[in-house]
């Protein structure tokens, strides 16, 4: 985009001085979440009700404020909206987020007006966000849609039509092992618009991958061009919310967008090159493959499992997903017959074999020397263990299970950043875990495991589906723009 | 099944007296499970290296134990299996589990032969399961895989040919909300087979629904005999391992079956009237449906949820799966319009309206009457919950946030049981919880939930993708049935 579209895009996203239009000290997300970051001392609160909030001035109007303010979110009743937005061009604010609903997603003449009044105040003067949102999210700059986001920098950027997937997006942050560059709700889009946010997204160097949830479009062309633009530039993952009949009658009245077929969707993101997902929690896995990973140079998988049974089920998961589970060659075999004990295993692809658990105490030959020796298989482009085994460690080795599990991480540590730093291949690991189980015990020591990967930087899944459906996409991605073959 | 063949199986499941052959007091899994369940003072243990076992005589041979023995778990050496099972003959035993691998499924021909040989000795005299399996899990007699393994008995079925999946049902139980009739595994399948099983649980009274792991067979006619009988008479939900050309090879090294083409297997599960589902997890989910739920009259689908961007998706999701997420009626829309809050709301469905979580104080009018008004809707047949929300009662209420949880769950349950008790229709509920999630308040919040909606027998769910694909399974049996439009 033109330097000076993305210098106001970027201004917008890292604002000097915030005025809360609205504020409330009773349960205000939006207060509640910038009191958290380090903007917190540029915040300006602004509300006739109160005098004071949280012990600090509070403002009648934005008028009565004399530094300069940058940026404005707006909470009050959707009547007020346009003349609040008003005294923010009068203040001199170059940008405003607009939190209260009641506009076009309505569908009622009441909330269309109202939308049109807005955008007649705003012409050219303002830049707005929403209305019907919850706006922006920058680590960098300290804005914050909840006040459980984290103020950790990532690389990866979300543009996202509803406020409850943004939200979602920054709330589940820490434990989807997401960090964001920016994130954004932009709700009914009265002026600023996804191909604003795809565009300057495409340009920010900070973002290394972007998710899109969009429910509809105000201009088919432009939409067109800034997505073949992005996803030129890095890896866009989309979801389409309202493909079917009921859902697009849903999606209309949730933010007034027009929608369009599921054919006219999927034929646009194939010919931008954007991927698309069917639903949120793909989206979340997906994007978390390629804000960790490396991309694969092929589709071939070696799976590293305990479960012979589970073992079949994966392999078949495989190839439904377009991966491949070939055999391991005559050398690997001949390897992996040195080091692998025979009774109840299956020394092949998948490696269906438990006792390779239990191979940490000795140097040579361990569990680390078994996964480098499948890692160097010229067949295989991308390790993926399957991890269902703590329960077994723990009736095996009972009050040293932690201990034991220990050792066993820094082997599978050991063999996985020789995959991936020394031959540059791909690690995913599933470590598996139910979100209803009750075992704090268990929890423990597979929680154990998914930290350490994650500190190592690699995606980690509670489950094996997860973790193949996401590196699929990735090795889509890196087929489609001839970076595996 | 003849009444003389379910004697016999009914009486393998039911066994008065166990021998452990080849028990030991180090990390026996066989051992450490019977000793914690109702069978543990009529287990006997043989092991010619040891004198005692946790504190108990240990035998040399079972020849030496005076009282008869209706059961025997064989965990020897390969080699000594057809002598041991010889002598088991000799004892007058009629049924043995072998758990010891090393038979066809190496894919060699001393397995094979090995295979033959315990099969001559076998021959008519003693029955078989197995060998390679974990073999028989069963509340009522006290036979358990696991030590974990629930003593509450239920109304699920799984015959597994993979030792780890009828493992993983035993342990996973009480997480995964399912309790058992009984579980087996009945690995090569030398003697006793798929179709044995199959036939009795379709005649156990106690057994609801059978779900059915199978990578092969040895007798493709019998199969298809078998689950006809059965699905005739309940539903079976499959899992075929080993569908794919990779999946198959993996499947051939793991239980030594012969297996078919895709087409072929999902043309037998569709003539039987198997539902046929595309992995373990799915397995589990669906049964729990089966196990917990009336059927629904047919595909309609209220949706109450607390998120615009998750309701679209969810829409869309359940037309994926051949559900229905319809207008309400005029009729529930007034009655609706009278009891919901507007701001930020959409009332129709899906009814995106958090506000009515916050509907918890008042006596008309509440969260309960709301339930209660979309259940009585004529043109919905499910009402299926999206529950989303603890994180912004915690946000809403701080420390109250506990005691409003409770008030939430006693209405929410309020209207469910009605809904399902007094007009019939089923209820899924979905709690959105994330296995990684680190924040334990937030855990403890949702899990109030599903666990009080357990207890009162409705099937729950971690994510709303899993509850609409499970209840969609639901309604295909019940419309192949009969039981609904």
């Amino acid at each position: 985009m033109k330097q000076s579209k993305y210098d106001e895009m970027d201004g917008i996203f890292h604002p000097g001085k915030v005025a809360i239009i609205g504020a409330s000290p009773v349960a205000d997300i939006a207060t509640l979440a910038l009191l958290k970051t380090k903007i917190k001392n540029n915040v300006y609160f602004i509300n006739p009700k109160y005098t004071e909030i949280f012990g600090r001035k509070c403002y009648s109007s934005v008028l009565d404020i004399k530094e300069p303010i940058d940026y404005a979110i707006i909470g009050v009743n959707a009547n007020l909206v346009p003349r609040i937005v008003g005294e923010c061009i009068q203040r001199g604010i170059r940008a405003a987020h607009i939190f209260t609903s009641g506009f076009s997603e309505t569908g009622s003449p009441e909330g269309h007006a109202l939308e049109k009044e807005l955008r007649d105040v705003a012409a050219g003067k303002i830049r707005i966000i929403g209305p019907n949102c919850f706006g922006i999210y920058c680590p960098r700059s300290g804005l914050a849609i909840v006040p459980e986001s984290s103020e950790v920098e990532g690389n990866v950027g979300v543009i996202a039509q509803s406020g409850s997937v943004a939200e979602s997006f920054s709330y589940f942050g820490k434990t989807k092992n997401l960090h964001f560059s920016k994130v954004v709700s932009y709700g009914n889009a009265a002026d600023l618009d996804c191909p604003d946010f795809l565009e300057y997204m495409a340009d920010d160097p900070q973002t290394k991958v972007i998710a899109l949830y969009i429910e509809g479009s105000k201009n088919g062309k432009r939409l067109h061009e800034a997505l073949r633009y992005a996803a030129c530039r890095k890896p866009v993952i989309a979801v389409k919310g309202g493909l079917t009949d009921n859902g697009n009658r849903v999606a209309r009245s949730h933010t007034g967008q027009l929608t369009g077929t599921p054919a006219v969707w999927e034929t646009l993101f194939r010919q931008c090159g954007v991927i698309q997902v069917s639903n949120h929690d793909e989206l979340v896995n997906t994007v978390a493959a390629f804000s960790h990973s490396p991309l694969p140079c092929g589709n071939r998988v070696s799976l590293v499992s305990n479960s012979g049974g589970f073992s079949v089920i994966q392999t078949d998961l495989c190839a439904a997903e377009g991966m491949a589970v070939p055999p391991f060659g005559e050398k690997t075999l001949d390897r992996l017959r040195q080091l692998v004990p025979r009774a109840g295993t299956s020394i092949g692809n998948p490696l269906d074999a438990w006792p390779i658990f239990y191979k940490v105490f000795q140097k040579e030959g361990s569990l680390s020397d078994i996964i480098k020796v499948v890692a160097e298989d010229d067949n295989i482009d991308t390790l993926v263990f399957m991890f269902d085994q703590f329960r077994y460690i723990r009736r095996a080795r009972k009050h040293e299970a932690i201990d034991h599990m220990n050792l066993v991480i820094g082997m599978m540590l050991e063999g996985s950043c020789y995959c991936r730093d020394v031959l540059g291949k791909p690690v995913f690991l599933s470590v598996a875990l139910d979100p209803f189980l009750d075992d704090d015990e268990d929890r423990k020591g597979n929680l154990l495991l998914k930290n350490a990967f994650e500190q190592n930087g690699f995606p980690v899944y509670p489950a094996s589906d997860i973790s193949i459906r996401a590196l699929s996409r990735l090795y889509k991605y890196a087929a489609q723009t001839g970076k595996a073959i």
